[in-house]
């Protein structure tokens, strides 16, 4: 029902193994996907994985912070280069598209392709939808306005109730063909209905993609009937009381907490502090989480894989570069 | 005298083993280092190189295309981050400056360290000058405004007259250190000159890297007294010929055949259009250079280094990528 491949899960610089944050989702069966966050070298971390900026649906930015958007020039650019000329859709705080629109005035860069935009400030609560995706959006605590993403991902199933049509004589062929395709039938004199025959089976997901946020309870109710939870997790405990809470960031600890009082199935944390990664700093920031957390919880990895089933099942597919 | 790292010789777009513009100038002896051009993630292949950014004395931009200035935002941002506090100076045109100036509005982006800048349009021919280093700059034909800067090296050494100073009978010691320093010194009743007795030698290279350019020709003054040229060479002639003059590139063989012309004793070409990173792509160009050129050539690959003797020898270091 929904992937998602992480390409980037440092927080302020890059490392040499983790970029900064982007978060590429796909919710099939076709091509398409969505971005959260575009961090600089987005494109250079999609070189390496199978997804192609012509396929990219909408980006949605968080807030406006270079770790998080830095990479939307390269990103665009490279789209016009790559001879894109469908719509992309851009929802960023308005600050981050008035930047877009100074880099465009930059050289003499072309976009061939309508860039449609959404100021988060102007924005209705639902930023996105379409058959099978909806995606709203919920305020945070960060040093900028900054929003978490919800994906709400449907699929719709309609099967013929077999018995019915047994029942009714109506043998296997063109017309069991044509009442699923939902138009009605003449038989032995009668009318059968699609709409009497045909049986809708709905299945529905729905992950948080969560921007910098210091305050994890203001997603409760966003995650309430979420499957999973993507989050920060830019410090340890004993760090974040050491840097003070003016920078705004949660940390491990915090994060597990809340997804253990609302009952979260899984959580993913990213956006960590450079620190973390060599040593154990990783190890320091899942041992203070799984004191907290009960279900399943992930940190992510630039390239990770992950997939969430219509049973609401997190499945890790683990790294997909290329 | 003069090492050069390659961080980027690809054109237009990243591929997998190129990044776009970026070439790290050291003069030495101490870290300082200029760079020339700042495509996106150039601070990404700072992770790779023995360069801090924490040493970096000044960003040259060549034009205002994102494939040369699209990682300015992400390298200011890093350079805060790192907690720089010493000046840095930034030549760009115009439109570029705006463009950092609009990206310093969006977010909260603090740069705790003096950015100078310096708009080419309002520019003296010498952008930069300090004793060891003059960099002026020379105007290209592009499709935006483009320069190439010229690098001139010079190093100093004095030396005391040996002879001279055995000739006046003054002893092996601490007279001669003074004079070495520059002062003079008394010496049975009479006084011994530093000017007098200290042989100045002068060693000086100069270089000229190039931004995008479709006539090498105006390169001709420049590269008078140049013993290296870094170059462009975005296609083969008959690629070249087939997307037309309007993009303002060269071509490998142009370049080659220009430097044969002014008799320039080392070539280096870069910024290859990505088809060329496949296959024999790489040969195709360099084929068309040696048969126009009979001098040093060199074909640039990312985390290529260079050094440029004061003999005016260059040596290929080969990769230095960590």
């Amino acid at each position: 029902m929904l992937t998602l491949t992480f390409l980037g899960t440092s927080s302020g610089v890059p490392t040499r193994r983790r970029n900064m944050s982007a978060l590429a989702l796909q919710t099939g069966p076709g091509p398409s996907w969505v971005l959260v966050d575009c961090g600089e070298a987005t494109q250079h971390q999609l070189l390496r994985v199978k997804l192609s900026v012509r396929d990219l649906e909408a980006i949605l930015i968080t807030h406006a912070h270079g770790d998080h958007c830095y990479g939307l020039p390269g990103m665009l650019a490279s789209a016009a280069m790559h001879g894109r000329t469908t719509p992309l859709l851009l929802v960023a705080p308005q600050v981050v598209l008035d930047w877009v629109e100074a880099t465009r005035r930059c050289g003499d860069l072309y976009l061939p392709y309508p860039l449609e935009t959404l100021a988060l400030e102007d924005a209705p609560a639902m930023v996105l939808e379409r058959p099978g995706l909806c995606i709203d959006r919920h305020a945070l605590l960060h040093r900028v306005p900054s929003v978490a993403y919800r994906l709400t991902v449907t699929r719709r199933h309609a099967h013929l109730d077999g018995d019915a049509l047994r029942q009714a004589g109506l043998p296997r062929g063109p017309l069991w063909r044509q009442l699923q395709d939902g138009k009605d039938v003449q038989w032995q004199g009668r009318t059968l209905r699609s709409a009497e025959v045909l049986r809708h089976h709905v299945e529905q997901v729905r992950a948080v993609i969560a921007g910098d946020n210091a305050d994890p309870g203001l997603l409760a109710e966003a995650c309430a009937d979420a499957q999973l939870l993507v989050h920060e997790a830019t410090y340890t405990r004993p760090v974040l009381d050491k840097v003070g809470p003016e920078r705004l960031h949660s940390c491990a600890e915090q994060v597990a907490a809340f997804a253990e009082h609302i009952g979260l199935p899984n959580l993913i944390l990213t956006h960590f502090s450079p620190r973390y990664d060599h040593g154990d700093g990783m190890e320091q920031l899942r041992r203070e989480a799984v004191l907290q957390y009960s279900g399943q919880l992930h940190l992510a990895r630039d390239f990770e894989q992950y997939r969430l089933s219509a049973e609401g099942v997190l499945e890790a597919l683990g790294s997909v570069r290329r």
